[in-house]
């Protein structure tokens, strides 16, 4: 019989944010898979580090990170079978995942290669936007106000007019791209609404007006615009 | 010294879907707070019952659920009330609250009247929209897609406009507003590929599609329609 695959969201950062289900089943995995850079540390590893047994075998994925499509498709093509190989065996495999593992998770590439023929189970985790708004205490929506995601690698008008429409909006993948959201956010008048943060819910957290933001920003960033949000009932 | 507030999420309502954080926090708590109906039932209370100290005190902040505001202000109003005079004695509350506290959350209402006052800390959770997301199978969002949460209480005209802007969207708090938003996806074009659940990570779990949803659905009932999201890298 075929082992299971599970995607382990982790949260966002701060270990005590991953969910019970998570810790159990790391702590119990024979096996655990995760994303790295090439050559270079895993954020999602870091994470769960505490918690994952010295006699697990690991998987490393080395995600090259190039503007081609190319390069990831063979990386995750070949985690994908070294994974279908462990679960054939008969072994179940813990994927950790930073965030989320369906909120603009890398996970999806293994559950799109891999859940037609195996058993996957997912397993939310806190995403670093509700990390963030609790980190600004900021109430991100209340009853009928609209949450509108937007990439921040979208191009410029795509993003006024996204946030445009938006009641709060959150401003994920800023890092290079600050200079573009904040002159977005700016002819938007909404900049004394924002607020910058970044790697929430780490001790190298900050937060910070969005005219205090550096730039370039790190990787793991995000900008808070809650035009909508009113706390008040 | 004052004690502090802590708002607490919870997550969708699988109590090991709670964080560690959120666990201990419960474990070590000598008062807790939590909305709950009038002479009724308590969600958050009942996803944390086997975490809430027998020692505990409780303060239940009974809701009225009803069209007007005023009723559920007095509410909260007193439950600012007596939460700040615990907290004034030095002792530090724990308030429950599923999925989120500042995602659609009930805290905010707690937020707004006592964090200029007292030291209020935010623990975030697993929201029921990933946790749908996860049960349903369905990635909701990848790479530069953009992702709108929409209330199901929406105008019928509004609802359509929020759909056709979405990649991918989340439809929130479907109840007896299920036969509209079905009329507005049908229109759309969109009811092969979106996805009704509810209760999702409770034992009453049901993933459906959404032609076989059950009109008027429960209050804790979601759509996903996922058209954007493509988990192929």
């Amino acid at each position: 019989m075929s082992g299971t695959l599970y995607g382990v969201g982790l949260g966002p950062g701060d270990p005590e944010l991953m969910t019970l289900k998570a810790d159990r089943l790391i702590r119990s995995a024979q096996v655990v898979a995760y994303p790295a850079l090439v050559q270079g540390d895993s954020f999602a590893r870091a994470i769960a580090a505490a918690t994952i047994p010295e006699t697990a075998r690991e998987i490393r994925i080395e995600v090259p990170m190039t503007p081609a499509r190319a390069p990831a498709q063979i990386a995750y093509d070949a985690a994908a079978a070294d994974i279908a190989e462990t679960l054939e065996a008969g072994q179940d495999v813990v994927c950790l995942c930073e965030g989320d593992p369906f909120f603009y998770g890398s996970f999806m590439y293994l559950h799109a290669r891999l859940a037609d023929r195996f058993d996957v189970q997912v397993v939310p985790g806190v995403t670093s936007m509700t990390a963030c708004a609790a980190r600004a205490a900021r109430p991100l929506v209340a009853r009928n106000e609209v949450l509108t995601v937007i990439p921040g690698p979208l191009p410029e008008d795509e993003l006024a007019t996204r946030l445009a429409e938006a009641d709060t909006a959150v401003i994920m993948k800023v890092g290079r791209h600050l200079a573009k959201i904040r002159t977005v956010i700016d002819k938007a008048g909404l900049s004394e609404t924002a607020r910058y943060l970044e790697r929430a819910t780490l001790p190298a957290e900050r937060a910070l007006p969005l005219a205090e933001a550096p730039d370039p920003a790190p990787y793991f960033s995000m900008i808070l615009v809650t035009k909508g949000a009113d706390p008040w009932l």
